[in-house]
């Protein structure tokens, strides 16, 4: 446990929620500064930052709960569908830094994140980006 | 295989892409219409429309590799951090009707994404919503 962390107090309880869902190592609650009804975050209950200091075993552990609560979510909510978004780091729009999947209940024309700013790479550029992942592969 | 679904022929082989990764279960390729350098797409190679409809069992799956795709991707590019965006139904920005989730490599002020339309709820509407979700939880 991070001593500075709110979510870390959220999950031990020294600092309350509106719980969804919890098992060992998970927790859902609600986010009380959402950007649609329903918004839910989903943590794991120990602190790691960002998901690629997350263990492949914690991290699935969030996956294994991710269908139900997103189904659970849409169906309470009414939505026509949602966002599942982890930002990580604060260039990413990260605050709390424990990491959290956001569970976003989105309907049509909702104007919730319309920007998709997309463009194509130049000749060649694509290739070169895909090679230089796979050389830092850390498998 | 969805006969119809491009992502079904990519993960088939049917249609090229630049591969990143792949194992039994997952394959992870570049975004060709990316929105930073790097944008890196992580599916399922059996079809699913959306996170709801997967088992806990595949969505752990793409779950184990998820940390160290992002650590590889945030290593290759130098990138300050990441978002890893998962849209379901066109409701929510969902084009390919394939689950993927998109890991974004970020920069501090580089203008992606820079509306976080959060709200207050009013008094006790909070309370409702989580008790509506955890009246549908399908556990």
């Amino acid at each position: 446990m991070d001593q500075d962390c709110i979510f870390c107090k959220i999950a031990s309880g020294q600092i309350p929620s509106l719980k969804i869902f919890e098992n060992d190592h998970i927790l859902a609650f609600i986010d009380i500064g959402p950007v649609s009804d329903g918004h839910t975050l989903v943590i794991p209950k120990q602190h790691y930052g960002t998901l690629d200091q997350m263990t492949p075993e914690i991290m699935a552990e969030i996956a294994k709960v991710l269908p139900m609560l997103a189904a659970s979510i849409q169906k309470a909510m009414k939505s026509e569908g949602y966002n599942v978004l982890c930002n990580n780091g604060s260039a990413a729009g990260q605050i709390v830094e424990h990491i959290h999947f956001h569970i976003i209940p989105r309907n049509a024309n909702d104007g919730i994140f319309k920007k998709w700013p997309s463009f194509q790479y130049p000749d060649g550029k694509a290739e070169q980006i895909a090679a230089k992942i796979r050389e830092n592969l850390s498998l």
